[in-house]
């Protein structure tokens, strides 16, 4: 399998399951710097031009909740969704929460260009959305976090998505003051060795 | 198990989902004229104040993508989604896209003010939410449907999610002109007899 990935973005969040599984893998950078997404191989892959984009032998998948979902059930002895349908599904609306909602959320403030074309309309958004990712994220600490992990007891998929949103969160004010669930949950899967492989890999910092 | 929906919104996909298997179920409407979404009640079931939840013996679900992997999981003789895990996954990563890609979209058209306090702004999102809905569903049509069915030979949960948007995008100008598969299929899932008793279940009219 090939993950094609940008550092830092939810494609972070896919490195480390596949670090988890201890799955063989390569991973190529997207340099968004360079348009590298924009490019006429890539769009071939990922006609939206995002990432994570997985390469399997089957063929491409996109979207991180299908992906996740998709290595936990390739690996399964790594255990990284749980085996009864009741609790996967659940595990899967939280993962569809943070794609559908609290990504988008930060989109507006990453990439406003997206649903305007008005600087001024931007800018209203860009101010907006860190809002909303606060409230998002304070309904995420008080009500979706069971501990010590995401689902309870069993470390899923679920837990590197949120950890790499939190990521993003922890770098805007006021950061995670008020979020204590959340960072502790940060913290807790910062210190698994699949984590620190994944940032090493993508050239990152713990934060 | 119990479906709160408000009609004709993505909740029609999961009461078609429910008709396919012949399952017992409830239907309570949620009058969003009313404000019922905003009850103390409601948001006890679902704190985002969105359709559709789904009540079950072991609790309460959300998200569109995770209810229908849900009910296709909990009556596989009903067939509403491919064994193989890269299918599944594939149909999985259609329906994350029309999720957090194309209602996303749709939203800034009818809800823009989820994304700004500003009026203006708030036009010229639901101006733009247009033409990127036209390309989102031309990228469908062009890219994304196998025939007959989303997956090919298979009806799956991902054909009524897309018939629900569909009809959505059908109400807009210029309509379905241009997307002749995306009618096609759309014909072709409204003959269904499910569909049909959604349809009238909910007091909406085939269109």
């Amino acid at each position: 399998m090939k993950l094609y990935y940008s550092p830092g973005s939810c494609a972070l969040a896919v490195q480390i399951a596949l670090e988890e599984t201890g799955a063989d893998y390569d991973a190529q950078r997207i340099d968004f710097d360079r348009q590298e997404q924009r490019s006429p191989e890539y769009l071939r892959l990922n006609p939206l031009g995002r990432v994570p984009v997985l390469e399997t032998p089957r063929g491409v998948l996109t979207e991180v909740p299908a992906i996740l979902a998709y290595i936990a059930a390739t690996f399964p002895e790594a255990a990284l969704a749980p085996a009864d349908a009741f609790d996967h599904a659940r595990m899967q609306s939280f993962n569809a929460f943070l794609s559908s909602s609290v990504h988008v959320t930060y989109a507006h403030y990453t990439r406003p260009y997206r649903w305007s074309d008005d600087d001024a309309c931007r800018a209203s958004m860009k101010s907006k959305a860190v809002d909303t990712f606060a409230e998002q994220m304070g309904m995420i600490d008080a009500q979706r976090l069971a501990g010590p992990w995401v689902m309870g007891e069993q470390y899923t998929v679920a837990d590197p998505y949120l950890y790499v949103i939190a990521r993003w969160f922890a770098k805007l004010q006021p950061g995670m003051a008020g979020l204590a669930r959340v960072a502790e949950h940060h913290e807790r899967v910062q210190a698994r060795p699949a984590v620190l492989r994944a940032l090493q890999k993508q050239g990152l910092a713990p934060a």
